[in-house]
């Protein structure tokens, strides 16, 4: 920044950032300008972000103070790649020896860790705000690199191998992708291959698609890699096994022998991270450094397994790693929550043009088609907050062993990959929206939003593709139905419900996928229920839509059971691929308003569970009118209800525009978390200030009468 | 990048890039895998990219030659943005000695341009595929701050003044906007006060909201700048002028007395612009720099002007700049012929998942859900550039002076005005699904979307934000609506059809507007055409959409003329709003099927013309599923006429799935315009490695057997 000049005015008092909650911040501001509601309920904004905490509250409270007060962590945009990437590397080292509270959290307590496996996703979401570089390089060290060893080690691996992960004297590279495959694990070329003359694992990668690529870690500073590779001994491929292997000289960071790889340079976002490839020729590492969790060779190369399939088997060590999904998720709510504090502060205090002449300009959050952009985001974004709390309850009692069984496991990864692929969409669509509903100031990067967006963008993509999640769950959902019409046709009744070509059976959706059925109205449905306001309705249409994409897409596929055709096959796949991905985002959607709805009794300030339903039913509402079409193609609306979802919504809308800063507050961010100077307050001060100069100036006499005016009295300019 | 490894495999022949055009790139090629279709049409892609070059074809392959040969100019991702600053200047201070043919083309004969109004633009939207910020900045120096010269003064000033900025010895600013408002000029709070007394203006900026932001060459190269501001002389406002002002001294580059400024830092994109801010204080210019063409005053202080209305000169002046969102509409078809020919590329050969075991990997673009992400795109983006033609003949007519009547001018902003906001908008979030479905490898910057997509950010707001845009053009529709309401209204039959609440009246549309309405089949309209394929069934979906939408909001606004209370007034604009835009984006995608379906004619080879009326059919019925909610609330579509405009659209792009490369091909650029090594060959390369590799060891009888497969035939693993 450089003024060379004065500037003409008074430099304006911008209130000092503090490091303040969001609701300390509250209590000394004034009152709201001309929309504020002073009668009528208000939003009780400490109650709301106490809720919205969650389970986790301290570790999530924790992780926003230590944000706070590190301004050394916060993301500097515009330095070079090379040095972000060290200051990432440097503030993770601060983090192991300093903060090692907030990154050990999942690990054993004989370790130093504290066996907290849903805390330390909360500690890690959090980490976004303070810079998504060291969020994911963080995520990496700990969530993949270590977790690997964690989840696919034994306890003597873990043992020997965790403690340097842990403690980032041995960074570590999460070498699973490749550049010929990457959804498609199942399917990599790198091979490992046993020798039992040296009892040692050869590590090779056969052709340039099987190189290891986009790991973070591995073009700078990874000293070692769990390397995902197809196990084969005695002449036998076992499939994908995880292997433990050293890839530089912790000294010198040279490629060890056999060890090759490249840098990715410079990416779209996350620079603070050293993403790269890795290719290695006839590297050998001894037998134990198999992760040997869920399959082990002896010294003859015997191959032994706790589990028998080897599809099982592969997707239970997949499985291992669904914490990164459900990290995303919550990462995407984040983003979400800081991109609409920012720009909808803004927004309630910046004007453009006047109602008319002599009018006073009007607040952006003031005009319908703003209102419009910003608020349906708010409702989503709460509706993806409670769903987030809901998915990690689900993880924590799978992985800390309280629940964990085989069908819970199951629902916890179509339930993570349900969530993270909507949810990481929708919080990229709504950087975008806020970025530009705050014009050209919302392209500063000092501003946030293009910075977030930037580096949240690969979210979207990473720890699976989201197209490729989507259809993973839809699967499950059809496959569900399928066990169910199966079930259902071995009755007249069930075959009756068959023929009729919908199912009323409430069996689909199993806990939590079973529990999504509970409060159906029985017999009800929504062509019954005239009000869209009424909470039975909104979510008959919701589950109505969910039954019958699902229920289309299973009778779609089913000639494909009946071919032994390949390529017919596939031709029936292709032709209802779109609904079958379909299908689980309008799971998706249920899942969050039920997760909303059940929100909603937590609440006990009367006026706040007041407008926190009416949020709710701007949710519901704006999730059927983005599928307005599928509800009048299947009857499932009439014309004029269908008319009545929009105008419901802007009516809605409406009603909560003065309550909208309290709900973004309520979002739990302090001005150290937004860092975002149009959110800072002097937006409002420069408004104030304009305004006071042209009613100075018009008291004072001296003001220049305008032609236009003189034109319309007749007088002569 | 580094190796210290040498790679097990031999080093894959990757395709030498060479400055060769598209069309050269192709003749070599082998023919194209499994999905090309051998029998039936083919694309002629050299016909094809010659209609798409346009009117202006040489001026536009002397652009893209220009690209293609100049290394130098190309954007480097990841340098620093005062490397990236200096580096853009020194660009353009190469085009302005060496090329500028490019950039001189619209100025004057006698001061060395070609009075090429319309040529001008198109060489300025090929400068995207260099780098945007050198687009922009030349855009600023040339397009804004030179071209206020040109539109805004006399020809004395033009031949004073406009040499400095051609030649780039005076770097300008183009100072209009402010912190405080951005679309709304009129209100802008920079004064110019005329003192008689030394036959000066003084400017001011008299308040922090005034002061001038977010000005190209502000934050260090600008050493003069056109300053929009409010001009008074005797007591009396004549509303918004332009000014020339120098800033910084020529030698040390330090701001002026009274001038001062902030640098805006770091931004979203477009890093090699020196973005900034401005304000004066007290600073004096001599009365003859006040730029005159349409206001000047005379040494006593009297104004005069050309233009009695204030508001008519006001938007006079501002109209002078409407190329500015031309050179954009273009600019975003640039960008996603671009993104779209790597992305497509890459999915023809990337492979993923097998249909079953032992069956091959399939390419991308063999997924229903690919083709739908990219093939409608491709599409739109061909109805994008044949209207942007069109809106280019448009502003050569009246920049020309050859069509430059009051009716051409208005006509030219509203189409502007729609086609940049809907297509800059297309375009994002084109690059953004190209950038998702090249997985990983989309995210790094090597691979150009998340490097284009950041710099075309912007777009989207600056030159008019988009919704503003789209509501002025919106304005001008539902106007027009109501003058032919008004005349309607004069006769028995008019009034009958006023109340029966909708018009058949063709009169809505004018030349280009007009014309819109001829092509409808007289007393046809949608309902009585069965085929989506009948290009008459598409039109009159389309038209009436723009009519339905137009005459619900003229309906729902007309209670405010009624009103004096600007309250009322204001609270009926805000229900109205969100259909008052919408209803200008309806009339972009008409405007463009009727672009696309007259560039249609101009094809002459029967199967080009044959798989390119496919194209448009995907165009439109795409327009059409994504308002199907419209079209079924209004009874315009039957349930079974909706289901059956998604199959259609599955079916048809299956149809052109094994033109697609051929599509691509045809926009144009080659690979040293493309520069993406994930679109140069090698994927196919080394996908074909992979492939062989595996067929070589299956041969070999060497190859392991997978513990799957004995499992099943029952053989001990």
């Amino acid at each position: 920044m450089t003024t060379t000049s004065e500037p003409p005015t008074t430099t304006l008092a911008v209130p000092t950032a503090a490091p303040r909650t969001a609701t300390q911040d509250r209590r000394n501001e004034p009152a709201r300008g001309a929309s504020t509601a002073s009668d009528g309920p208000r939003v009780n904004v400490a109650e709301l972000e106490h809720l919205l905490l969650g389970r986790w509250k301290e570790v999530r409270s924790n992780a926003r103070r230590l944000v706070a007060e590190r301004e050394e962590i916060w993301k500097i945009d515009g330095i070079s790649k090379e040095e972000h990437r060290e200051r990432t590397l440097e503030t993770m080292k601060f983090m192991a020896r300093d903060e090692h509270g907030q990154v050990w959290r999942a690990f054993p307590e004989r370790l130093g860790g504290n066996d907290d496996a849903g805390g330390n996703l909360v500690g890690c979401e959090e980490l976004f705000v303070a810079d998504p570089s060291l969020q994911i390089k963080s995520g990496v060290q700990w969530g993949l690199f270590a977790a690997a060893i964690l989840h696919l080690g034994t306890e003597e691996q873990q043992d020997r191998l965790l403690p340097g992960a842990m403690d980032l004297s041995v960074p570590g590279a999460f070498a699973m992708t490749e550049t010929g495959h990457g959804s498609d694990v199942a399917s990599v070329g790198t091979t490992a291959t046993y020798d039992p003359g040296t009892e040692e694992f050869v590590i090779n990668t056969p052709f340039r698609g099987a190189w290891k690529q986009y790991l973070g870690n591995a073009a700078r500073h990874g000293v070692a890699a769990t390397v995902f590779a197809q196990l084969i001994t005695n002449g036998v491929n076992h499939g994908v096994h995880c292997f433990y292997v050293p890839i530089r000289d912790p000294e010198t960071l040279e490629f060890l022998p056999g060890v090759g790889g490249e840098d990715d340079g410079h990416k779209g976002g996350l620079n603070g991270i050293d993403n790269g490839k890795l290719h290695f020729t006839d590297v050998r590492i001894p037998r134990r450094d198999l992760l040997a969790r869920y399959g082990e060779v002896a010294a003859d190369g015997t191959y032994t397994s706790s589990i028998d399939s080897p599809g099982r088997r592969f997707f239970t060590m997949l499985g291992a790693l669904v914490q990164g999904r459900v990290t995303l998720d919550g990462s995407a709510s984040v983003a979400a929550k800081v991109g609409l504090a920012i720009a909808t502060k803004y927004a309630d205090e910046r004007r453009q043009f006047a109602a008319g002449d002599g009018q006073e300009e009007i607040t952006l959050l003031d005009y319908a088609m703003h209102r419009k952009r910003l608020l349906p985001r708010i409702a989503e974004t709460y509706a993806i907050s409670f769903a987030h709390e809901e998915l990690l309850e689900l993880f924590d009692g799978v992985f800390s062993g309280a629940t964990d069984t085989p069908e819970n496991r199951e629902d916890l990864e179509t339930t993570a990959a349900a969530l993270k692929a909507t949810s990481t969409w929708f919080a990229m669509d709504t950087l975008q929206t806020c970025r530009q509903a705050c014009g050209g100031a919302g392209y500063l990067s000092e501003n946030r939003f293009t910075s977030m967006r930037a580096d949240l963008d690969v979210y979207t993509t990473f720890e699976g593709d989201n197209h490729i999640l989507l259809q993973l769950a839809a699967k499950r959902l059809v496959g569900d139905h399928g066990k169910r019409l199966a079930r259902a046709a071995k009755s007249p009744a069930g075959m009756a419900g068959i023929v009729a070509g919908r199912l009323k059976d409430t069996l689909l959706h199993k806990a939590p996928l079973r529990k999504l059925g509970q409060n159906v109205a029985d017999g009800g449905g929504a062509r019954a229920a005239s009000n869209l306001l009424d909470a039975r309705t909104q979510r008959a249409l919701l589950q109505e839509r969910v039954d019958g994409l699902v229920n289309s897409v299973a009778m779609g596929l089913r000639p494909a059971l009946g071919t032994k055709d390949p390529a017919k096959a596939q031709e029936i796949f292709d032709d209802n691929q779109v609904e079958l991905i379909t299908s689980s985002i309008a799971w998706a959607e249920l899942f969050r308003w039920d997760a909303f709805t059940k929100a909603l009794d937590e609440i006990e300030d009367v006026g706040t569970r007041a407008i926190m339903t009416t949020v709710r039913d701007v949710y519901g509402l704006t999730v059927i009118e983005r599928n307005l079409d599928w509800y009048l193609v299947g009857g499932r609306l009439s014309v004029s209800r269908a008319k009545a979802v929009t105008t419901t919504i802007h009516h809605l809308l409406k009603q909560i525009r003065p309550h909208a800063v309290d709900l973004v507050d309520a979002f739990g961010y302090g001005p150290r978390h937004l860092r975002a100077p149009i959110a800072d307050g002097s937006e409002r001060l420069r408004q104030d200030e304009a305004r006071q100069y042209y009613r100075d100036l018009a008291a004072s006499g001296k003001a220049p009468r305008s032609e236009k005016s003189l034109r319309k009295t007749g007088a002569k300019a």
